[in-house]
Formats: structure tokens, C-alpha cells, sequence
């Protein structure tokens, strides 16, 4: 019942064609952070600077999500800024500013040390693994999210980090440029020699794909009329599956199915505003709800 | 419990990285029949030339398809080649010879003139509502394909045909190209201002989608490790929609879900060789365990 995330908390401005915000909370831990924190408690990693104020922490109070592992350094935090094009398939990075992230090596405080899922956000894979040397006995489920940047940069590294990984969540471009395989059945096995026993495959406005033990598991993105913003739907699906999985003592394939739909419930919601705006309003009640919308838009008897 | 298609039966040459074959049958009346017909009777509307043999003409032996509405023409038999991109996301057509196909002008044989089921696969929609005027009483459904050729060049007989059309069969950029709007509800809600009451989205690798009634039902692809030859996915997707749809006699949100499933179904067995050479040789079990294991793929309980 302990679920620890490293990585980014971050300060984003978003252009897309639904209007521009030149600042506000964001980040890969973030998202995760607050959406899982609506299925369990959350121990969370990361680094920011002095720029980081009481009324940005405001976001995790009077949720379980605890801080005490957020580093506080001098400087300013990550920034990022981007702009979505106006069908919102692709963005383009406007400035990638590290700040205090150029430095973050990550120590898990005492109470942190012993957990039994663990999600490693997308940072450099040596980091990555640092975090599991710091972990005092295996997790019960290790998942990871990495990006084409380490792919290329630092394969050897991440493939370190893989070997200690369960479940490996990226999107379908990331799957075929670490396998070197398009198709996504021979990508998973290849990517299943590597370390990992399932593979989640995140595909933006089409779904996500679980392949685990020869078995494929999809679920489709949850329609909507209006995306306001992208940025951090694919760690708020990380925290909604890590989130539920943490919240359950099974770990089987019905669980898992489980998972993926809580994921996409959380990060359809992301998208329905900027930032966090939208996620840290939500109601159990309302998550419920679009879970059972998934469940109506996908079941069908033969 | 009639079915009646009218399209196109042609000959092409296809090259994919799998292989290369100069001449198989092909044309999307061919592909929806013999696919429909593992379903229902069909009754069959098309022209071919003078170089259609005994040898072609059976692959609808056997089945449950009546060709007596297939024209046999003086000339040569419409004729397509094409080669797929090597990840199969995109073909570049090398040739359309439509021969006998130019002076198509559809003529129903007086049995096939009170169809409960209609699909008019994609043909210049002047024709597709010269069959529809040849029918004698309103069909319980009629679907129809189009693609962007028409709704560039004659978006005004393209409407007056989607005036009497129930279910629009097209993909995502037709779909976008259609309602000129990019996203997929907000679409569907054009489209449906415009004659249709129920929109299916075939989206290729991404499965298709059902839009009718303010409801999504959405369906994954069947994964597969080899992809032969996409030609002809689409049109035995329809085969198997219109096909199930025909064989059952209520029409509710049940059996237009289990159309989508058994479509998904058809279509991912065509791909799995050239041509027709898969959907030719299916055995109904098999059929019936395909349908199962897309049940596996998508369900889950809350």
C-alpha cells in the first residue's frame, strides 16, 4: 500500500488552440502524484527551486500525497514551454529550461525506502536506477516511462534500468524506436527479453495497449469534444493505473485490465482542461462515472 | 434477410514488403461478398470485362453470393496496382485502368429489387443513388462507402446520397474531410445533420469506432505480428458489419456492436495473406474463436 514516484515537478507554459498559459504547475510527477493519489497514498521525489512556493505545494494538501522527499533547492525550477498544433497531434518544444532538475540526484527519505510500487517517471535512466538501489527490498511492481531522448543518448543505461523494471509504459513511436521493430507484438517480446514483464503502450487519441504474457488488452481514449490541453495526460494514465494497482493486494490480469481503464479515466480528464486544472477538482464519484462510461463504450456480448 | 452490394470487382497488383503478386482478384464487392456470405445470402451488382474467367468467377461458387447482377462486359476488367510503404501506413497507387468499370451503370435483376440490407461500396455517388432508385421499397438499412475523390469532386450528388443513407462506413480523414471538422464527435454530429443516423469509423491499425445515438462503441484492431496486405481490410470490415447485421432480425445497440465485432473479425483475417486467399479459405469456427478472443482483448469488470 506505499507507492513512491520519482521525477519531474516542473513549471509549463502551454500554447494550444484553445488559449495560452505562460505559467503554470506541472511536470511528470506532478500528474502523477495527484491522480494517484485519488486511488492511494503517495510518496513523492523530485526537485524543486525557490520559485516554488506555498500556494504551488497547495496542490498536494489535503490529498495523500506526502513532500517530504520534494527537495527544495536554491535556483529555479524545471520550466518548460510548448506549443500543440492545432489538431493538437504534434508539439513543438518552445524552451526546455533544467534549472535545479540539472542537478537532481534523487535520495528517498527513511520512510520512503521500503516500497511496494514504485514508478520511475521519464528522467536519465542512471537516475532511474539510483532509486532502486535505494530501495531496500523489491518492489512488488517497478514501472517506468522513458522517452526517445534516452533511447538514443543512453541506451546502455536504460537498458540497465530495465532489467530491474516490470512494467514498461511508453507510447507506440518510443515502442518501435527501442525495439527497432514496427510491429508492436514483435516490439513487446523483443522489449520482454530486455527486463520488463508487461508493456503499456500509450497511444494518445487512440487508447492504450497492455501486452503481457502473450496477451494483448486494449482500451480506447475516451471520446471527448473538446482536448484543452494534452500536456500530462501520459502520467496522469501512469498515476490512475499505478494508483489503482497500489490500491489493491492482487496483482492478476483482471487487475491489471482494471488498471488500464482507471489510467485512461484519469488522463481523459486531464485533457479536458490546462495543467492540473481539471484533475485536482475531480470527484471519486466522477471517476466512477466514466469508468462505467468506459465499460458502456467498449463491452459487447457475442 | 437479404443483402445487396453493388461496388467494384477488379484485378490488382500489389506490392507489400511481403511480397509482390501482379494480378489476384480483387475490387470491394468482391471482398464484402465473400466475406458477408460466411453471414447471409448475398445478392451481388457489378461489371466485369471479357477477361473475367470461369477460374475467377469461382470464388463466389460455393458461397451463399448470387451473381446474376455481375455484368460481364466487352473490354477488360477494372484494373489497380499499388505498393505499400513498409510499415503499411501508407500505398502509393500505380495504376487505375477502369476498363469495363468507366460505363458501369448498376442494373438490379428484378429478385434483387426489395434488399432489407443495402451497401453501396465506393463508386461515384450518382450510381450508388441510381441503385437506390431502383429499389422498390425502403430497406431497413442501407450503409454506404465513399472516399476523398467524391467528397472533393461531387460533394453535391455526395450529399443527395447521404440524404437516403442510415450508416456511413469511412475512415478517420474521410470522416474529417466529410463534416471538415477534426474532431470525431463533433464530426459525427455534422454528418448526421446531413441523412446518417449511425457513423462507422474505420481506422486501420487503431480499430474502428461506432458513432449513433450521443454513443461511442469502440473496437481495437486485432493485433497481429504479420500484416501480408491491408488491400481490401475495409471493404470485408463491411461485409462482416452488414453481413452479421443482415443474418439477425433486431436492429438495436446489441447486434450494431456485434456488427462492429464481427467486421473487426472479417477484416483481420483478410490481411493476414494476399488477396482474398485467407477470407477464401475460413471456417466459420474459426470465425466464431476470432470473435472470442476480440471479446478477451477488450473486456474487463469494475
Amino acid at each position: 500500500m506505499s507507492l513512491l514516484v520519482v521525477g519531474s515537478v516542473a513549471f509549463d507554459a502551454v500554447e494550444t488552440p484553445h488559449g495560452k498559459i505562460d505559467r503554470m504547475l506541472g511536470g511528470a510527477a506532478t500528474y502523477f502524484s495527484v491522480a494517484a493519489s485519488y486511488f492511494t497514498h503517495v510518496n513523492l521525489v523530485g526537485i524543486v527551486g525557490e520559485d516554488f512556493t506555498e500556494k504551488d505545494a497547495s496542490i498536494f494538501r489535503g490529498r495523500r500525497v506526502d513532500t517530504v522527499g520534494l527537495e527544495r533547492a536554491e535556483g529555479k525550477t524545471f520550466f518548460w514551454a510548448g506549443r500543440y498544433s492545432e489538431n493538437m497531434n504534434e508539439r513543438t518544444t518552445l524552451a526546455t529550461e533544467l534549472n535545479v532538475f540539472a542537478e537532481f540526484k534523487p535520495r528517498l527519505p527513511a520512510a520512503y525506502q521500503s516500497p511496494e510500487h514504485v514508478f520511475l517517471a521519464n528522467i536519465d535512466p542512471t537516475l532511474q536506477s539510483s532509486v532502486l538501489h535505494q530501495v531496500k527490498r523489491r518492489p512488488k511492481v517497478v514501472a517506468l516511462d522513458t522517452m526517445n531522448y534516452w533511447i538514443e543518448r543512453t541506451p546502455k543505461e536504460l537498458r540497465e534500468t530495465l532489467r530491474h523494471t516490470d512494467i514498461l509504459m511508453i507510447n507506440d513511436s518510443e515502442t518501435r524506436q527501442l525495439s527497432n521493430e514496427h510491429n508492436l507484438l514483435r516490439a513487446a517480446r523483443h522489449i520482454f527479453t530486455l527486463g520488463p514483464k508487461a508493456l503499456v503502450i500509450k497511444r494518445g487519441e487512440y487508447g492504450a495497449m497492455l501486452v503481457h504474457q502473450n496477451r494483448t488488452f486494449s482500451v480506447p481514449a475516451f471520446p471527448l469534444e473538446q482536448v484543452h490541453d494534452p500536456t500530462g495526460a501520459g502520467d496522469t494514465f501512469a498515476g490512475g493505473f499505478m494508483g489503482y494497482l497500489a490500491s489493491v493486494s492482487r496483482l492478476g490480469d483482471a487487475e491489471l485490465r482494471r488498471a488500464m481503464v482507471y489510467g485512461s479515466v484519469m488522463g481523459s480528464f486531464t485533457v479536458e482542461k490546462f495543467g492540473l486544472d481539471r484533475l485536482r477538482e475531480l470527484k471519486r464519484s466522477e471517476i466512477h462515472a466514466r469508468a462505467r462510461h468506459f465499460s458502456k463504450m467498449t463491452q459487447f456480448s457475442l
